[in-house]
This record gives C-alpha cells, sequence and structure tokens, in this order.
C-alpha cells in the first residue's frame, strides 16, 4: 500500500482523463481512477484532495514556471513584453501536452462547477502575475492591467494553440495573439466627448499620435 | 404587506450597503436589511434573491447597457474601439454610484466567496462583449481576447474611478486605461529565440513595424 510507485501522479492524471473522457467527469469516481491506473484510492489521495483536483494540479507548476521567468527578464525589458516572453518560455512545456490540455478542455467546457474553478485559478495566476510586476516597480493599477492584459493574451494563445491543427507550438500563437492585441490597441481612438476634464489622459502620458475624435456624437 | 412601496429596490440597497458596512456582510441579515429600509422581508424577497443579490443584481443592468452601446457604435469603429466607447458612455450611469461602488468594494474585498461571484459575474460580462463583438462579424478568437482585454480596461478603470480623490468621472479613468495599455502593447517586441516556425504571425497580420529582436536570450 504505503509502496513508492513509479509516476504514480502521471499515471492517475492520465488515468482521469481518459475516465472523465469515456464516462463523463459526473460518472467517473476517485476508485474508478485509481483501478484505471493500477494503483490504489490511498495512493490518489496521497497526490489529490479529490477528482477534481486532477484537473487543477498542474495550475501551481505553471504560474511558478511563469513568475519565475517574469522575474528573471533584465529589469530593460517592459512589463508586458516581459509577461509574454515568460509564455513563450512555456512552449517546451506544453510541448508534449496538448492531447491532454484537449481533453481538460471538453471537460471542463462541459460542467458550469469547473469552469468557475478554472476562472479562480486564472485570476490567482493573473495575481501572481500582477505581484511579479510590483517587484518590478510598476504601480499597483498598472500591474494589475498588465497582468489581466497577459491572461487574456495566454487564454487567446491557448485556445489557438490547442485547435490548432497543424499543431505548431505554444510561442507562435503567444506572438499572433500578441499581433492581434497590438492591432486592436493601435486602432482604438479615444473618445472625448462625454469627457469633462480632458487633461488626465495628457497628465498619463503623451497625446496620442492621431487625432481625437472630438464629435463623435452619443446618445 | 403586498402594496407598492416607493423605490423599494433602491431603498434596500441603501439598507443593506449601510449595514454591511457597519456590522460587516456576515452580521446582517435580511430582516436587518429590510427594518433599516422600513419593509417587510416579503418585499425584500420580491427584489433579492438573499442578501448577495443585493450586491450583484446592478451587473445585469450594467451589462445590457454595453451590449447596446457596442450595437450602436457604426460598422467603421474598430472592435476595442467600440468596447471602450461603451465604458465611455456608462459615465453618466457611474456618476452618482461612486459611494456605493466603494462600499461595495469593501464587503466584496472582505469576503473570498463574494469575490469569486465577482469574477463570474466579469467573466459573463466578458462573454456577452464577446458575443456582440462576433455579431459584429469578428472571429470568435479574436472577439475573446478583445472583449477580455475590455474587462482588463474596465476593472482599471474602475478601481482608478473608485480612489480618485479629486473625483474626476468615469470616461476620465477609462481614457487613461486605455493610454495605458496603448503604451504597454506598443512596447512589446516580439522574442522569437524560441520559435520554431516563424511564419504564423506574418500570416496571422502584417510584420510590426519595430524591428523584431531575434537576438534576445533566455535561459
Amino acid at each position: 500500500m504505503g509502496r513508492w510507485e513509479p509516476n504514480a501522479r502521471g499515471r492517475l492524471e492520465e488515468a482521469a482523463m481518459a475516465l472523465f473522457h469515456e464516462r463523463g467527469y459526473t460518472g467517473t469516481t476517485v476508485e474508478d481512477i485509481a483501478a484505471r491506473a493500477g494503483l490504489t484510492e490511498r495512493t490518489f489521495f496521497r497526490y489529490f484532495a479529490d477528482k477534481r483536483e486532477v484537473l487543477f494540479s498542474g495550475s501551481a507548476g505553471l504560474e511558478a514556471l511563469i513568475v519565475e521567468a517574469i522575474e528573471a527578464a533584465p529589469a530593460s525589458v517592459p512589463p508586458l513584453a516581459a509577461v509574454t516572453a515568460a509564455f513563450d518560455a512555456l512552449t517546451p512545456w506544453f510541448e508534449s501536452r496538448r492531447g491532454h490540455a484537449r481533453k481538460r478542455r471538453a471537460v471542463i467546457a462541459a460542467h458550469a462547477e469547473l469552469g468557475e474553478r478554472e476562472l479562480i485559478k486564472l485570476s490567482t495566476l493573473a495575481a501572481a502575475i500582477a505581484a511579479s510586476l510590483r517587484e518590478r516597480g510598476l504601480a499597483a493599477p498598472t500591474a494589475g492591467l498588465v497582468a489581466e492584459t497577459g491572461i487574456a493574451i495566454f487564454k487567446n494563445a491557448f485556445e489557438r494553440w490547442a485547435d490548432d491543427a497543424e499543431e505548431q507550438d505554444f510561442a507562435v500563437h503567444v506572438r499572433a495573439a500578441v499581433a492581434e492585441l497590438q492591432a486592436a490597441t493601435a486602432a482604438i481612438v479615444p473618445v472625448t466627448s462625454s469627457s469633462r476634464r480632458s487633461g488626465a489622459v495628457a497628465r498619463a502620458r503623451p497625446t496620442p499620435r492621431r487625432s481625437r475624435v472630438s464629435s463623435r456624437g452619443r446618445t
């Protein structure tokens, strides 16, 4: 019972994902997972608190990789660039996980409770990224904005990567997401029609190059 | 009991927020809220399912305002610009609500369960924004990216607005958030050192104007 089992965690994860796929998440028990992996329930509970945690236990490792990469970026690297470079550096980690990630995504999409858990995990990741950006000297509101934008990029890159029939690597999709975001933000022309004190933007940063549209009506 | 009470919803909201502030969220009952508002519990339950919903019932109205504004934006307006203009258009709605918003934020920050509920509400808002962007012809992954980035802007603008001792209006803070995001995204230079197939970005959109840094090392 208590003996060491080679790669027990990996075997349990693989067994759980296969069973969730075959029988559904609700129809799978911890007993089923342990049996499929050729392990005991007692071994299962040494690694996971419950069957849900099989889906989410990887997120702490992912978060650690991202935070370490941000911390390792030279001080001269701008904050959002440090974040996207950290995602880029996840490429080897994601390399062998595409099949697993697709199955996991399908299970989570089918259960609202799991979707909420995923939201909370991503919010925790955003908070960790924001904390490491504050360590780099960024003010709190900016660190939050950059971290949340980073999560938007991450989610977009992840979806593209999981859906990619050509199986191009994660870094390719991070770059595509960044390029789309750059295009989207560059296309915003601040709307000033409802502004009452227009000095705030000028104080926050120099006036954008393109001229403001001040005549756009709104009802 | 069943008679019409003038502005019962507003009175209940105000009473609830005052009590959450004075006695804490946990220490306040529906009975307390109804009594403070000079109404019956039965009237309370005509408007809210429970005391938690007093904090979140406004989000449906906010979502409707945002989605309507996006739908009303001319087709020529780029997607993220339509989203930020929709936030800008919330300025009159936010105008009278700063005190309420500050108290609400403090209550939510003090209770993890309420924070999770807020996350879910913001995720629902992101999904509604993404749906209205798909209606404008945007591909699903891009709509998701723009919507989530919009939420990052919204949260940043909201925090600035709630914290603003000068009490400048919401639109001012939306513009400041947009300006920061534009600066942050413009500063990203794609990292190509770990890329294996570098054609994907070029396929996704034209090469960014600034030259790529291809020599940035990563360990």
